[in-house]
């Protein structure tokens, strides 16, 4: 197994806690938001702007890297930390759930999906060996199993189809040989059905997986819901290993899931927000559009210490984005991400110190 | 006068030379290439970025300035270097040639210029003494002064009427008080008319400015009359100041125009061209869509050791380009400044050394 899970600290709810996971590119410390880099880059950022605003981990997709540039060119030029300069860990998607929703699905079987490049509508099959297939030639730290994540909201019966099918790929996924320094992750599904999620959590964990994702949640269902969904399957996952909710990155959903037992994150909110010039500050969002920054010459958050609020105004940065600049967006995107990223850093420390609660309170004061 | 410009060293055709321009804001080595910074920012560049590819001065553009977000505001922020956190000089134009080439021109008086705005279409007037009023606000190191810069090809006649306006307009600037830490430059201008050059040099050089410009070129004609244009003015400009070629930044245009007698140079050309795609290197233009690299992963230039050449492969850039990804247009933008300014400097250290010709036929070898 090429990754170990340590827990330095849980709390008093059994749930809540700190860790540390170590790969063969370096030790993340958990709770951990990773940033996402879809097309082999995080988006308007390099991997020394990545480490500066304190990304351990990050995350990229299956499905896009397989249609372009195709994975064999990543393969050749020595995989994916290579290809894009990237030293430290990387975690894949399986390509599932981009198959699912970008809507050019073709054909579901239980052997595997039909579906259509959204690049160039080339037709593509992928069946749960192709996917692991594809991420070992990438060449990343942790490898996702392929699963159907079902929208919000579905039948039970779409959910317990979805399910079933969800297990059978994860055997056949783990039967798949992958790189002596890859680790794979299982994937609960379930949607908002207890019985299924239990069902799911049961069969997924009993194939003992290196670490183990709540799926198909944060896909339009209220957040109340999904905490809901997470008091009853988080409980269902062995301790010893790492808990990864999918798709989910505002600062009040991290609060909550780290609450819940999450240790691990991702999204696309805080950098997409950027480029959208919606701003996470200490004191909640800012739209940096707004007429009202125009001769704003204070920080975005004056509370933040990041290369973006050391050394630009938001009167500027307004500019930026008012006239397209690439710099504002780049601005932008290195502050929502050392937000982010240092909001989950602050919750570790408390969760060590003792004082989770008062800071998970504050940061939900301005993000409710 | 806040600029002294000292000439280290003359080649013995009188021409050719290199020199240091002192500014309040540091030394700038000529000859040199200034990047451009239409709005208040070199696309896709942090002022470290700047650096780290050697530019000692940046040029941004009054008109796009004055129209957004508008003087007044950088004023109020201190100044165009605290607003866009640049501590090196900047030379900014007069927003002449915007004002004439973006085509939505109005009238042109003696007295001055109506145009619309091209983002908003609303009517401004610009004179002489605005275009120097706003630079004042703006705070660059170097003003231009406001000038008629006419298309090509055009008539005689026309040529000889914004001779007319430019030196009567020259006149009025020069008459604006500017900071005492700013300097003006004059234009001469006269299409590609030798006589008309002869005048325009002669009235503009006799109000005796901080440097000179030649402007008017690189609007189309062939490179040729340019290189003749230059044969015949850049003699008449005295010796003891800078000698700017406005607009101009290719490599074979920036060897000829140093083999000239020119001092300063600055284009979109590198940047431009980088968000398309295309890079320079020693072995001359490469497009780097070409299916030829999409298993290259050698760098762009295997000869350049600028940031990206020294960590990305043309694989990778060309996936990003491909992909539409910031990143790479930050990776080609890098690289195609750095090299531009770095064969001005190899250009300038031949001077000193006295392998001018060497260098100048090397780098043209692939640039003809």
């Amino acid at each position: 197994m090429a990754l170990e899970f340590k827990v330095v600290k849980t709390l008093d709810n059994g749930l809540t806690r700190a860790g540390v996971i170590y790969t063969p590119h370096g030790a993340i410390e958990t709770p951990v938001f990773m940033p996402v880099g879809t097309q082999g880059t995080v988006k308007a950022m390099t991997p020394e702007e990545l480490q500066m605003v304190g990304a351990e981990v990050i995350l990229s997709n299956t499905y896009h890297l397989y249609l372009r540039p195709g994975h064999h060119i990543i393969a050749e030029a020595g995989g994916l930390h290579k290809f894009m300069n990237w030293k430290k860990p990387i975690l894949t998607d399986s390509g599932g759930f981009q198959v699912f929703s970008l809507g050019n699905l073709r054909e579901v079987r239980d052997d595997g999906v039909v579906f259509r490049s959204h690049i160039d509508g080339s037709v593509h099959y992928f069946t749960p060996e192709k996917a692991i297939e594809v991420q070992r030639a990438l060449g990343s730290d942790i490898v996702m199993v392929f699963d159907e994540c079902v929208p919000y909201p579905c039948t039970e019966l779409e959910a317990r189809n979805a399910v079933k099918r969800t297990t059978m790929w994860a055997e056949r996924c783990m039967k798949v040989n992958l790189n002596e320094e890859q680790s794979m992750f299982g994937i609960i599904q379930g949607s908002v059905f207890r019985e299924l999620r239990k069902q799911s959590a049961a069969e997924i964990t009993s194939l003992n997986f290196d670490g183990y994702a709540v799926g198909g949640l944060s896909v339009g269902e209220p957040k109340s819901l999904m905490y809901e969904v997470l008091d009853y399957t988080v409980p269902l996952i062995p301790q010893d290993k790492p808990r990864y909710l999918m798709g989910v990155g505002s600062p009040d959903c991290i609060v909550e899931g780290i609450k819940r037992g999450i240790d691990m994150f991702d999204s696309v909110l805080p950098t997409r927000m950027a480029r959208n010039g919606t701003v996470f500050t200490s004191k909640g969002r800012l739209t940096i559009r707004n007429a009202a920054f125009a001769r704003d010459f204070s920080p975005l958050d004056p509370e933040c210490s990041c290369y973006t609020c050391k050394n630009y105004t938001r009167a500027y940065i307004r500019h930026l984005i008012k006239s397209k600049e690439i710099l504002g967006i780049r601005l932008t995107t290195i502050h929502n991400l050392a937000y982010t990223i240092s909001i989950v850093r602050r919750l570790r420390e408390a969760i060590i110190q003792g004082n989770f609660n008062e800071v998970a309170e504050e940061i939900l004061r301005y993000y409710s």
